[in-house]
């Protein structure tokens, strides 16, 4: 079956990104009085773009659930389309993770860990708003995400604590944060083993695609069954995402992936590339992909959104 | 009616201190592996002490809220020894708003921000773990604090999802974060007015104090006029702990405080001592304890071990 031939996806993509972006903003408005600079810095990063590739992530995780398949799928039919405290939902949990990676991208870039200047073309958070309000910036939208999924009502709430859950265990102690903090030690131990640049991928990226198609699972009201395979899928995605970003700051240009790249190196970051070299990196890119092609092969047409996407993950040149 | 007559106060706070502590470490547990760095800094942090006076009010406001009196209050009779489903919601809320206050106080100390070595009579987090760690640990507390919340039960998981947004809306973009937002803008811009003074108080502080007894409230059970007079005395509490904190930072000394004092005014920090003076300051107190005992005297015996929490406050001398 060529799955690319049955589905748009761009046009699934480009709709879902329109979901996202048409609420984004609406959770976190613009504000006056004495705390506006700290609003206008979330903002700031939020609108600096980003191909809101996890929130869309949350999406598909219920289109999957609800056995969405294509070609209606990319008509503009979506899990959250049947039921508006559904679609609310929904669209709270994508937003809440955009949130959260953006947090953790302005956390990463200040001065005292990466120290990047530069962040999808545009200056980054501490470059503008200095490093405190930055700091600041990052916690205040780490605790909105979990304010927006707090404001889901009945009858989600219950499966609403589980999506707190499923996040905050993606993107804490047990998952983003332990992998960055893993990062860092090994980059200012100057290196490490495959062990541990698999522990470091795992959670610095894989834990919260992971928790995105979950959590948009768990709002569906997906099986024990669904949600594993959800999490599975979301953590080879991750994976693959991680790896094609290890690639591109060796082989990809700063006009393409608008950032500094070759920092990797620079920092002594643990990579794929850097550790095993560019060929094996792109091996084992392959075997990831095919190892989510396998899982949702089995899952018949409704798993065919997520293989394109995953396929797209590996060829994608920002 | 003489409050101290009837209660106990010190009784009643090392009974609860001591489950509060009892808990904490067994929700952040040690942890072995590449990450146990990451986890000996945020045990580091909540080791390091307190008075636990924020969970603390977690568990007071559900004992309002249960009617829970004066004597038998203080012999050990607590809200949640009625039923384990809901001591295990009060002791998880009450540890996640300790780790709330920790992940704040860490960032509070960075040197982007307060640039503080000493707290509680120990080496700040970044001083023991270097900056990044202590970033990463203050990131991975607030994560935790909502991933403990995430574990609560049923039937209690309606009423955790509530405890989930109350206390994002304490602590974050409209709350406790705000406020340390504005407190940075008046140090930097060397000033500001009692309104902004008010704004900062409200916010850094009296924010999680108000989150603190109002989810007791909430996971008790408690009507609407029961959980607006906890916000009310909790966000009057707030006021008080920090008009107190500001005068001890001009009259303590760093051996009671554990801290080093006279940094406010080094920081040109907005504080009442600094803008009205000390006498001002002392006299604001007052009013808010008396404005705290009205409402709480409306509120019978039960109301009682609030007010004389409150009065001990005022006193404090660290």
């Amino acid at each position: 079956m060529d799955s690319n031939s049955l589905f748009n996806l761009q046009d699934y993509l480009n709709r879902r990104k329109g979901l996202v972006d048409g609420h984004l903003f609406g959770y976190v408005p613009p504000c006056e009085g004495p705390a506006s600079t700290l609003f206008e810095a979330m903002r700031y990063t939020l609108e600096a773009g980003g191909k809101r590739l996890r929130p869309i992530c949350v999406l598909a995780g219920a289109d999957f659930v609800m056995g969405l398949e294509p070609p209606e799928i990319e008509r503009g039919d979506w899990a959250g389309s049947r039921d508006p405290g559904l679609a609310d939902a929904l669209l709270r949990a994508a937003c809440a993770v955009e949130m959260i990676h953006t947090y953790s991208l302005i956390h990463d870039d200040l001065p005292c860990m990466d120290d990047d200047d530069l962040r999808r073309g545009l200056a980054t958070c501490h470059k503008v708003y200095g490093e405190a309000m930055a700091l600041l910036a990052g916690d205040a939208l780490l605790t909105h995400a979990f304010f927006t999924i707090g404001q889901i009502g009945d009858p989600f709430k219950e499966r609403a604590l589980d999506v707190v859950r499923e996040l905050a265990d993606g993107s804490g102690a047990e998952g983003m944060v332990a992998g960055q903090a893993v990062d860092l030690i090994s980059e200012r131990m100057g290196g490490g083993t495959e062990s541990h640049l698999e522990f470091i991928h795992r959670r610095k990226t894989a834990a919260l695609f992971r928790a995105s198609l979950t959590v948009g699972g768990i709002l569906a009201g997906g099986n024990a069954h669904d949600l594993e395979t959800l999490r599975s899928v979301g953590e080879t995605v991750g994976l693959i995402f991680q790896v094609t970003d290890d690639i591109l700051d060796v082989e990809g240009t700063e006009e393409e992936l608008g950032k500094t790249t070759g920092r990797d190196a620079e920092l002594g970051k643990l990579t794929y590339p850097g550790l095993l070299g560019l060929e094996t990196a792109r091996r084992r890119s392959s075997e990831l992909l095919s190892k989510a092609e396998d899982i949702l092969q089995a899952c018949g047409p409704r798993g065919i959104p997520l293989s394109v996407l995953a396929g797209k993950i590996t060829q994608r040149r920002n």
